[in-house]
C-alpha cells in the first residue's frame, strides 16, 4: 500500500464512519505510518464528515504535529500516541461515540460477540473509567498519564469502552479498524435487543479462538460497498 | 455578536432541530435579546422546519409582540417570558416534544447524565407537573401562573421535563441551547437502553461540579456542524 | 369543503401515511361523502404511495361501488362500510398495520395516552380478536359479520387494535383520522420505551374528559407540513 | 415465467433486500432453474445493491458453477445446493445477516409470527448449530455436512436461525422468499418490543393450519411497491 492509498484509505474512513452514524461532529481516526512506525497521520480537529486528503497531518507518538504551526488539533490524539506506544501490531486507531455502545460503557453488562464477523471482542470488551486516574475532570483523555493508563486498560483488545464517554477501537489496518468500529455498533444493538427476550448465548471460547488465529473470508467486500455507499452521500 | 447573527443563529437553530427530530410540526426556540434583556425574539407560530429570518419577531417579557397587529403567535410562548423573568443568566429558551424524552416525562426514572458532554443534566432533570397548577385542563402551558411554575419546577436546571407533554431546555446562548437540546434526546436513548442492561452508571457528582465549572472543548463544531447538515436540506 | 378539496385530503392523507411509514404496501383510508352521508370514498386496491385523485372511487354503505365494473378493490373494504353505519360522527376511517401498534395487539398490556395529544386514546385502546366471529380463518376482515363486530370492539373509541393484524383508526374528518394513526404510532413507540423505565404515568380521567370536551389548538399546522413533507418526497 | 423474468425477480430480489437493510455488503438470493430442477441461479459474490442480470450465474446442486473459469463465488453456496436437494418445493432461497433476527439466534425465545402474514414462521423457527456439526471452526456454513445438517435443521419450516450468524429463508417462487424475509425482519424487531409489554399472544394454531392450506390474498401488490421503491433508489 502507497502512502496516497493509506490517506485514500483516512478519508474514506472518516467518511464511512460519519455516514453511518458512528461520528457524528466528533470522532477521529488515525493510520501509523507503515514506512516509519513513530508516526501516525490524523487530521486536524474537524468533522469527520468534511475530511479530504489535504487534511490529514503527520504526528510523532508525543502527538507533535511534524510540521511547524498546526493549531487546529485534536485535544485528545494522545489516544492514538499512546496505543501506538503500548501496541506495536496496531497499525489503526480510531476514538467515537458509537451510539450504541454508550449503554455498555455505563453498565456492569460486558460487551460481547453475537456473531462470527464480531469475534474481535472476544470474551467481551473492557470498561476504561479516567476516574482511576485523576480523582476529579472531565471525561476527555487528553493528558499522557489519562492516555497510557487507557493504552493499558486497552491491553491485548481491539476495544475498550470508555465510562461515560465512548470507545477506542485499534486495527492491523485502518480498513479493519472501520469494521471493528462498524460490527461493535451493530453488535451492541443486537445484544440490548437480546437480552430483552432474556439469557443470551454469545460465541463460545473455541470460536474466538478459532477467529484469532484465521482470517476473515472477503473482508474488503464490506469495505468497498461502505465506501462507495458514503463517498456517493 | 450583532443583531443579524443574532437572528441567524435562531433560524438555524430551528432548522436543526427540525432536521434532527427535536421539533416536528411544532416546538419553538427563543433568544433574549443581549441588547435589551426585557425583549425576546422568537418566530410567528409555523411549522421550525419552515422558518426563515422574516418569521422572527420581537416579544416583551409578558410576551406581547413589540409590534402591533401580530396574530399568528404560539400560545405557549409565555413559557419563554416566565422563564426569562426568573433566569437572568438564561438568554435562549426551547420548548420540544423530543421523542426520547417523553417516556421520562412519564416516569418516576430520573433523567440522568450518561456521558461527559450530558453533564449539562446535574443530578437528574425535574418533572413539572402542570396539575400541580390547576385540577383540570389540557397539558399546555398558557397562563402566567402555568409558566411561572414551570420557570420553578426549572428551577437552577437547564430542563425540566412536563408531565405528559415534552420538555423546556434552557441555555446561555442560542447555540448552547440547541446543543442542550440534541444531547438531551440522545442521552435519553442511551439511558433507556442501558436500563435494559441492568443498573446504570451516570456521571459522578465531582464530574458534574467538574462540568458546571468548566467551559466545553469546542463546542462550535457541533453546532457548524449540525447547522450545514440542517440547511443543505 | 368542497368535494375537490375532499378528494384532495384523501391524496394527500395516502401520501403522509406512507411517508410516515404508517401506511407500507397495504392500508387504507376512507372519507364518508358529506353530502350523502350513505357513500364513502376510498382508493382502488393499490399502495397508498401511488394515489391520485383518479385512485378514489364511490362506494355505498354495503362497500358496493358505486360505478359498475370496478374490480381492483380492497378485501377488506368492509371495515369502512361497517363503521360508518355504527357510527354516524365518524367521517373518516383508517385501517394500517403501523408498526409500532403490533405489540399493543397481541399484549394485555393497554395503549394508553402518554401526552395531551393522544387523549383520544382515552382510557386505553380496545383489542377486537377475530376469533371471536369465527373459529377459524385468516386475520383478515372481510365479511359483513366480521366488520360489525369489528365495529361494536370499537364501540365509541377513536381507535381500535385488532389480534394478529394491524388497528382501524376514526376521525371526525380525515385530517383528524390522519393525525390520530400519526399520534398513535409514536405514542405506542413512547409507552414501550417508558415500560423499560418502570411503571408509567399516562394522563389522568380528568385529563382525558377535559379533551373530549375540548378542540385542540392549531390541528391544521401539522396537517399542512406533514403534507408538504410527503407530497415533496 | 419466462427465463428472463425469473433473472429480472432476482435483481429485483437483491435490490430490494439491500434497499430494505436485510442485506448490508453481504447476502445472497438464488432461484432453482424452473425448466431444470437440477440447477439454480446466483450473483456472483459481491454486494447485494450492485448486482444486475450479467452477474447472475448457473450452478449445479453440488454448487459448482456451469461455466468454467468463474472464480468470485460465494463461501456459502453450499447453503443453497443443499437446501434444493433436501426440499423439491423449495424454488429459491436467500441467506442474510436480518438485523432483528439476530436477537432470535442467540436466545431460547423462539421466533413466532406476530401478524397473519407471518403465518409461515408456524410454531416457531429453529435454530440451527453448526458446532452440532464440527466442534471447531468459524460460523460460516461451508461444507456439504454443514450445509447438510442446516437443511435438515430446517426441516418442513421457511425460516432457520443459524446460532450466531443470521437466517436462511426459502420460498416457493423467489418473490415468497423475498416476503418472507422482509415479514421475518419486521416480526422479529416487534416481537421483541411485545416482549417489553409482557407476555406475547402469537398466532393461534388453527390460524397458523389455516394459512398453510390458502394463499395470502394480493401478495404481489408488496412486490411490486418494494421493487419500485428499490429501483428508483
Amino acid at each position: 500500500m502507497t502512502h496516497s492509498e493509506l490517506i485514500d484509505d483516512l478519508v474514506a474512513a472518516n467518511r464511512i464512519l460519519a455516514y453511518r452514524g458512528i461520528f457524528d461532529a466528533y470522532g477521529h481516526i488515525s493510520a501509523r505510518d507503515p514506512s516509519n512506525p513513530d508516526r501516525y497521520w490524523l487530521t486536524r480537529s474537524m468533522p469527520p464528515a468534511d475530511v479530504t486528503a489535504e487534511d490529514i497531518i503527520a504526528f510523532d507518538l508525543d502527538n507533535k504535529p511534524l510540521r511547524a504551526g498546526e493549531n487546529r488539533l485534536f485535544f485528545e490524539r494522545v489516544i492514538h500516541g499512546e496505543i501506538y506506544k503500548a501496541r506495536p501490531d496496531v497499525m489503526a486507531v480510531c476514538h467515537n461515540h458509537s451510539p450504541s455502545l454508550i449503554p455498555f460503557c455505563n453498565s456492569d453488562t460486558r460487551l460481547r460477540p453475537m456473531v462470527g464477523n464480531a469475534a474481535f471482542l472476544g470474551e467481551g470488551a473492557p470498561v476504561f473509567d479516567i476516574r482511576s486516574v485523576d480523582d476529579e475532570g472531565d471525561l476527555n483523555v487528553c493528558t499522557v498519564p489519562q492516555g497510557s493508563a487507557l493504552a493499558r486498560a486497552l491491553g491485548p483488545h481491539w476495544l475498550v469502552l470508555l465510562r461515560g464517554h465512548g470507545a477506542v477501537v485499534a486495527g492491523e489496518t485502518v480498513r479493519q479498524c472501520v469494521r471493528h468500529a462498524v460490527i461493535a455498533e451493530a453488535n451492541a444493538r443486537q445484544q440490548i435487543e437480546a437480552t430483552i427476550l432474556g439469557p443470551v448465548r454469545f460465541l463460545t471460547a473455541s470460536e474466538i479462538a478459532y477467529a484469532r488465529r484465521m482470517k476473515p473470508k472477503d473482508a474488503d467486500r464490506a469495505w468497498r460497498h461502505w465506501k462507495r455507499q458514503a463517498m456517493a452521500s
